[in-house]
């Protein structure tokens, strides 16, 4: 999936993610609880933003990088369709954490 | 379309975009998806404004530049009609990404 | 207009803008678009403050200058009259660029 | 007015207003316009406090001075009786403008 | 009233006040208005805290100091009762001014 | 009191308090009033945080120390129960001041 | 527990937390109080995230440490499954304390 030419180069602290299906999560051992709670998904980083600009003019370095899994918040973003497949643009902060 | 003697000049982190209609979205390749999500745009940067004021008094310089693809959120910003065409005034943050 | 000696020294980062009728604006080639989003209006600056208050206690420029013709947002502002015409106190955030 | 001996001495960024009544604005060349949005009222400045507390432990200097004439909100700030005359407590940031 | 020894050190930018009674109010020139208008109180300070820590790390100095008679909004702080009688614990804030 | 050995360590700007019986409260001098305010309790410091980190990097000093009486809203903090001892973990900003 | 082998890496403020059932809370000697009030869990951190960004671009050491029992709010953070167990990611602030 790493070898989609993502056409995207999000802004800021965004970062462009491919959702991995529910079926794909529950073979790499993350299987999502079924309960009230905001439940997180599986992604795979394709792109990510040059970083926040912070109060004192310089830009944080993002966490996550290009080719990473992460898990994120199910309903953060903003969906778009490149090339007839399906991204998440989130920002970092959505992210929970990399699965590694 | 850049060719376009834009006559608004943004203030602070505003740009000016030309929204590019849903046909000519479906050409470039980006599909937007029919889903209850907010459902972004793609649009034309056409005039950038100076930066944003930070706290200790400098600048930030805008990351999109005059004649770059934008994807934005569609409900964002203002529109504003100039010689029969309409554009829209952004904030840069309402800017997901650049379309390379 | 640039002519009338204004009475109201504007505060911090707020201007006094007289509004240009819709007349005026057909006129000048923009065409406010006749849809529910916010409408923005046009005026020229006839005062403006001396900047806001950054957190390390110096002030910032304002970006427009008097005389200058501005896009505002239509509801933004608080009405004065002033020898018989009516003012607008708007803050220049509440602007959204300036009409060259 | 200014001959009135003030007893309060307003904190931080707040000032006491004597405001003017209706009939005094319309005198000197202010008339407020009779619409729905917020209507500012007249006043003079009594007493001023030393300043706002800037993040790097600075005081501001406020922008008016004891015995300006001001533009303010009309239902902004606290009011109180003092030797009889009421006044209002205002918050600087409450203030539209300095009248010259 | 000054001379009851106070058993509560106020934390941060707090104050302990004792109000005084409307008819005193009355006797030292204050009348409170009877409007719709949040009323102010008059009270005298009988302990202050050390200040609020600014993002720099260092400690405002308050503005009010204890002896002096001072003005706040009549529903703020919390009520408590010292040896019987009652005082209340505001922030500084909430301090509109003194009296001189 | 002072004898029992937490074995909570507060994080941040957290202190652990062991909240004091209404009728201890009334012996100590300490009557809390029965109005429709906020009521505060009073209670004893056992564990203290080792301070918030501001924005420079630095974590203030908590004002309070382990072993002094404060007082704290009513309804503040998070219950826990230790070894059958009832605590309360509140933020220092809720402690509105220590009983001296 | 300290023997698992977690594969999320938190990001930022975050921890991953493996949340310790009732029977075994009461066996530790914390007995969760059973009130109307907000009721913490105890749990293990599993794995820490680098730290926050500061304003100044620094991340803070974050207080807590893999292995550290803790205290934290019962409806905070978000619950993953890894490897058929039942995880919690949250943010360093909803800790409350840990356990000694």
């Amino acid at each position: 999936m790493s070898t989609v030419s993502v056409k995207i180069q999000p802004l800021g602290d965004r970062v462009v993610v491919k959702a991995i299906a529910r079926e794909a999560v529950t073979k790499s051992g993350i299987v999502l609880p079924d309960t009230a709670k905001e439940k997180p998904q599986e992604g795979e980083v394709v792109a990510a933003g040059s970083g926040k600009v912070l109060d004192n003019g310089k830009r944080t370095t993002l966490e996550v990088q290009v080719g990473q899994k992460v898990l994120f918040a199910k309903y953060a973003g903003t969906e778009v369709k490149l090339d007839g497949e399906e991204y998440l643009i989130l920002r970092e902060s959505d992210i929970l954490g990399i699965i590694e």
